[in-house]
């Protein structure tokens, strides 16, 4: 018996070193910062429907307006979840962390719906992207409050507004609809990142797409990868002055404390996501004459430059933003679901097109050979 | 905006490069071929119970008489499935893939017993542990049979018994459950295959331990990965002779289909574990009075052998070892779970214990910078 002798490591954590290859995406290339299939990020938040962006990645170019049509129309045909889908998500507690909300519905749903067949990877994602808002809203609106909403509704025609809509059960403004698709955009794809990168490994023993997803979101759920908006909100939300932010951030750097919304393990400048979505954190701060978050938010931006060089990462004024909206804090995760659930799907079925098992080797650094000793003799 | 250049691919899906260190196992070195913590699996597989070799994964060291039976004291306390986990169980219909009962089962139980902490690691994989067996015998007695089966039953003490007794509601003989000790103990740790590296990476984001186990889950459905012995089952299953199975074989490769329990990524000249479980096929087929499963099933040993220069993995003759203990097929991979369970939670304590987020790189291969078209110009 032998093995490969196992490569030297370019880096902990894999930094550096390139695990396939991907037609979806570029980050941090010069001059660019991020693409989807070549397009500037920049161009499709500004201009673009979050659905126009979802079939870009998912079918491979930008819809005209017929497609774009059919597509809303086919996804918003698909609303409406299952009853033991709805029986299932009963059974979760107010207390339930929503990431594990999330996985955990996407998992029921391959119960009930389960991909037989590649060749049904489009239908399975579409039907995803239809129910995903309304996993977490039937949870989070029966369990905080015993409603049991309407998840057919079809008063809103595309995600982001159907979201508000079943979360609030008021109808969105345009601005804040407007402001949903360009979050959601933001959001919807980051080449390799891990929770991409664990979808692509669970891809690569030819899983089914909801174990694919399910893997991702779980994997998203961690604090070093989706919940760094909650984690800004839960910092900025007490304070109420842009002084007393400057004198709390300098306390917690004194401290050594970890300040979330700040760098990025790609981009070494900027984040390109930054200025597109504080753009809509000042209109929305604005429309609701806030007196103090957006401008604390601006002050800690300010600071964290000035003190260490640090960059707001898309992260950062998706805090204030969402909370613009009267989203409860604990539900920004399961948006950002929502949204990468298109980058995620694109790489399944691009690691689906060109397949070899992700199974990469190990350093060991372990005990050598141990003498068997039985178990009377074990002191 | 720059990223670091990625390193040039060492192989498609990793293949040969270190994607981290471990102390856990070494698949394949000369000379040994399967090391648990520096243990050789043959000392393992043939003198342990699967209890002990849990504790030497999860708790660093084999037990002492004492520790052991405290362990699976331990352990028995914990059986009885939470009631919402039987109610969101019995939603799930007797048609769907029992790899996704496990995954959604693992998945509930995060909502209902979240991890907070990782000081509670051990805790929640202890109660999964007692757990798995009654998650997939639970939904199984149910979906088919319509029996809601006792999940604390405590008449055996060991995980292996366990299963067979809620799965058959008859007392295993001794001769069962060493099988299933055996069994267990073989497809407990495998370095970093690709489950277990999915829940490494779903671990380095600091997520919680069931979204990381609910992602090797996942990753383990695919059929390059776990399955192989249900393929293996439904390939032999057929055949009446030893004869029909060779000429059966000769076709097949004719055709070059795929023949499952063959071969493996990182062994070379043969598997270790297939001569420990093959042992056991032979024993259980004298037990049966099998007149020609056996028989097959090394025909197509010693076929493949002689025209690909193919051995069997560890997957080959677990097919009619699980067939002589009456398991039905669709179940071959959730056994594999209640087993792995063991190495891909050492591999999560172990990943948090110097941990880095998993963020490769990627080539890419699309687009140049695409200029942005208004919905109406697209055509």
């Amino acid at each position: 018996m032998s093995s490969a002798t196992a490569a030297p490591i370019g880096g902990a954590g894999l930094r550096g070193q390139s695990a396939g290859v991907t037609s979806l995406c570029t980050v941090g290339k010069s001059g660019t910062g991020l693409t989807y299939r070549g397009y500037d990020i920049s161009d499709l938040a500004k201009h673009a429907e979050f659905e126009e962006v979802a079939h870009l990645l998912l079918r491979g170019h930008l819809p005209n307006q017929t497609e774009l049509d059919q597509y809303k129309t086919a996804l918003v045909a698909q609303r409406g979840l299952p009853d033991a889908l709805k029986k299932a998500l009963e059974l979760i507690p107010a207390s339930a962390h929503p990431m594990d909300v999330m996985r955990t519905g996407c998992s029921v749903l391959g119960n009930l719906e389960q991909e037989q067949d590649f060749s049904e990877q489009q239908q399975a994602t579409e039907r995803m992207l239809a129910l995903f808002p309304a996993i977490i809203c039937y949870w989070y609106r029966f369990s905080h409050d015993g409603v049991r909403v309407d998840t057919k509704d079809q008063s809103e025609p595309c995600i982001g507004g159907y979201f508000l809509k079943l979360l609030t059960d008021k109808s969105p403004s345009e601005l804040h609809k407007q402001v949903m698709h360009c979050s959601l955009i933001l959001y919807a794809e980051h080449e390799f990142n891990a929770s991409t990168f664990a979808a692509r490994v669970c891809a690569s023993t030819l899983s089914d797409i909801h174990s694919c997803i399910t893997a991702a979101i779980g994997t998203l759920r961690g604090p070093l990868h989706g919940g760094a908006n909650e984690a800004a909100m839960a910092m900025i939300q007490d304070w109420q002055s842009p002084d007393e932010a400057e004198q709390k951030i300098l306390q917690m750097l004194e401290a050594k404390d970890k300040i979330m919304g700040f760098g990025h393990a790609v981009y070494r400048e900027s984040d390109p996501r930054n200025a597109l979505i504080k753009h809509w954190s000042k209109v929305l701060s604005e429309s609701v004459n806030d007196i103090s978050l957006y401008a604390v938010s601006e002050r800690v931006e300010s600071v964290m430059k000035r003190e260490k060089g640090l960059f707001c990462n898309a992260d950062f004024f998706h805090a204030s933003a969402y909370h613009f909206l009267d989203i409860p804090t604990k539900l920004f995760t399961p948006i950002f679901v929502m949204s990468r659930l298109t980058g995620w799907a694109a790489h399944v079925y691009e690691q689906r097109e060109n397949n070899r098992i992700i199974r990469p080797s190990a350093d060991y650094t372990g005990p050598e050979h141990q003498d068997w000793l039985p178990i009377e003799k074990r002191t």
